[in-house]
C-alpha cells in the first residue's frame, strides 16, 4: 500500500516523547529561539507565497498563551497555539479543502495533528470523572484535573471505512450532507467490544444490508474532522449486491464498475460519480482497490 | 488471519442500533421477561458451573438501575446494570485471569463489551465541555449534558501492538509489572495525527531504538483492560538487531527465534520466556507469526 500514501500521514516532525514529561528540557525547547509556531487562520491552515504552510516565530507569542510541542524538525522545536475560542463546527469550508487540495500530505499531517489536539483540549476543559476544571500539562499532550488529579490524555477515535466488493464491483454511497454527485466508501465509528473485522461487518449490514466476509485490511488514516478519527480502511467480500439502505444514514447507494471508479478518479465529466478528495482516505481505498 | 481468532470477538449478540434510538422499542425490551441480564461479580464476570458467563433475570433489577442494551440474541434482549462503583484499579486478578483462560472468546466479547462500556460511564458522568453533570441516554450508548446538551458516546482507544522481525527473530520486551518471565509484544496508544504504521514505527524506535519499515496489519482485538482499547497487531521488518531499550517503559527486551516461541507458547519448562495467555492478541500474534 505504500504505493498510495494516505492523506495527514508523513509528518517529519519527531514527537520527542521524553521532553513531554521532562520540564527542564520543555523549558529549554520553549524558550529556544529557533523555534517555529504554526499559523492558523481560524481553523484552516495559513499557507505562504508557495502554498506551504506558515510558520511564525515565539516573539509574537503572548507570555499566558497555552501551546503544544508539535515536535522537532532540523533542531527546530515546532509549537502550535491553542486558540481561545473552539473551531466552528462548519469544517468544510470550500476555502478549507482547497488548501488541503494542494497542501502536500506530510504538512497537513503537521497541520491535522495540531487542529486535532486543539480540538481535544476545548472538549476537555473538565474532568469527566469529577467535573472539576482541568489545566494543560505535558507540552500540551495533557490536561490534569486540579480538583481529583485524573491525568487525560488525547483521544483517537477509530473509524471503520470500507467497501463492500462484489463480482468485480463495489459498493459507494452517498449521505444527505455530500456535495452533489459525490459518493464515498461507506463509515462509521468502530464501538467498544468490537474487531475492526467487526465493525466493517456490523457498519455494512446496518446502512446497506449488505453482508461481507473475508474482510481485509488495505491502509489507516488520521482524520482531523471534526476531531481525532483513526480511519482504518478495509475491503471486503459480499455475499450478493441486494441492498436494503438504512436512509437516516444514507441518501443513496450503488455498486460501481471498475470503469466507473477510474471515471470518477480520473474527474471525467460524464462519471457516474464525484470521487472523494485526494487526501480522504476513501480516495486512496478507490485506488487500492483499482491496482 | 481467520485462523487465529483474537480473544474477545465474536460476539454472538446484534447490537441492534437503531433500537437505542427508538423509545417505545427500548422500552418493549426493557420490559420483555426474556430479557437476560449480565452476572457481575465486582468487575469479573460470574459463569456458571459448566463455565459459561452467568445471566439472571429482570426480576432483580432495581427500578432505579442504569441498564446497558448489550444485544439482542435468539430474540431475547441482553442487558447489563450499571455498578454504583467503579472498577477497582488492580484488574489483572489471578481469578478474572483464571476466568478468562476458560471462557470461550465469544462469551468473553460479551463481557469485554459490558465491561468496558460500564468503565466508560463511571469515567464520564460529567461534562469535559461544561462540567454539568451528564445523564444516560440511548439505551446505556450515551450520556448526555444536562447543562449544555453535548452529547458524549462511548470511546475507544486504538493502541497498536507489534513484532519487529530480523533474520527469522522477533523482539519481544517485559514491563515491570509483568509476572516473573513474561514477555510479549511492545505496544502503546496510536497518538492524534498518526497512521497504524506511523504509531508502530514510533512506538518501537521510542521503546527499543529499533527502525522499521514494511509495517504489515495482522489482526484486531477489543480489550477492556483497564477501559476499552482497540488492539491493532503488527509486524514490521527491523534494519538490525540493536536495541537501544528505554528503561521508563520496559525492563527487558530480547530478539526470540521460532523455536524460542513455539516452546513459550507451548508452556514448556524449559522455555526461555512465558507466553501471554491466549486470550491476548500478542499471543495471537506469536502464532500468525510462526504460521
Amino acid at each position: 500500500m505504500n504505493r498510495y500514501r494516505p492523506g495527514f500521514t508523513g509528518s517529519p516532525l519527531d514527537r520527542v516523547d521524553p521532553v513531554r514529561s521532562d520540564p527542564d528540557a520543555y523549558a529549554a525547547h520553549a524558550s529556544n529561539w529557533r523555534a517555529r509556531v504554526l499559523a492558523f487562520d481560524g481553523g484552516d491552515p495559513l499557507t505562504d507565497d508557495v502554498g506551504n504552510l506558515a510558520w511564525t516565530s515565539m516573539a509574537g507569542v503572548s507570555d499566558d498563551a497555552e501551546l503544544i510541542l508539535l515536535g522537532l524538525l532540523e533542531e527546530k522545536p515546532h509549537f502550535v497555539v491553542i486558540p481561545h475560542a473552539p473551531f466552528a463546527d462548519g469544517f468544510r469550508t470550500p476555502s478549507l479543502w482547497r488548501v488541503l487540495n494542494s497542501l502536500p500530505a506530510e504538512q497537513a499531517a503537521i497541520y491535522g495533528t495540531a487542529r486535532s489536539v486543539i480540538d481535544w483540549h476545548h472538549r476537555h476543559g473538565f474532568c469527566g470523572r469529577c467535573g472539576g476544571a482541568t489545566a494543560i500539562f505535558r507540552a500540551g499532550w495533557g490536561r490534569k484535573c486540579a480538583a481529583c488529579e485524573t491525568e487525560h490524555f488525547p483521544r483517537v477515535d477509530p473509524v471503520v471505512i470500507m467497501l463492500a466488493e462484489f463480482e468485480d464491483k463495489i459498493l459507494v454511497g452517498r449521505q444527505p450532507r455530500f456535495p452533489p454527485r459525490n459518493y464515498s466508501a461507506l463509515a462509521g465509528f468502530l464501538e467498544p467490544g468490537e474487531s475492526i473485522e467487526e465493525a466493517v461487518r456490523r457498519e455494512l449490514f446496518e446502512e446497506a444490508g449488505v453482508i461481507v466476509s473475508n474482510v481485509r485490511y488495505v491502509a489507516s488514516q488520521p482524520w482531523p474532522f471534526p476531531a481525532a478519527s483513526l480511519m482504518i480502511a478495509c475491503i471486503g467480500e459480499a455475499e450478493s449486491d441486494a441492498l436494503t439502505i438504512d436512509t437516516t444514514e444514507l441518501e443513496d447507494a450503488m455498486w460501481v464498475t471498475r470503469s466507473d471508479v477510474e471515471a470518477a478518479l480520473a474527474g471525467a465529466e460524464d462519471a457516474r460519480f464525484n470521487a472523494p478528495p485526494r487526501f480522504a482516505i476513501a480516495n486512496t481505498l478507490l485506488r487500492a482497490w483499482l491496482g
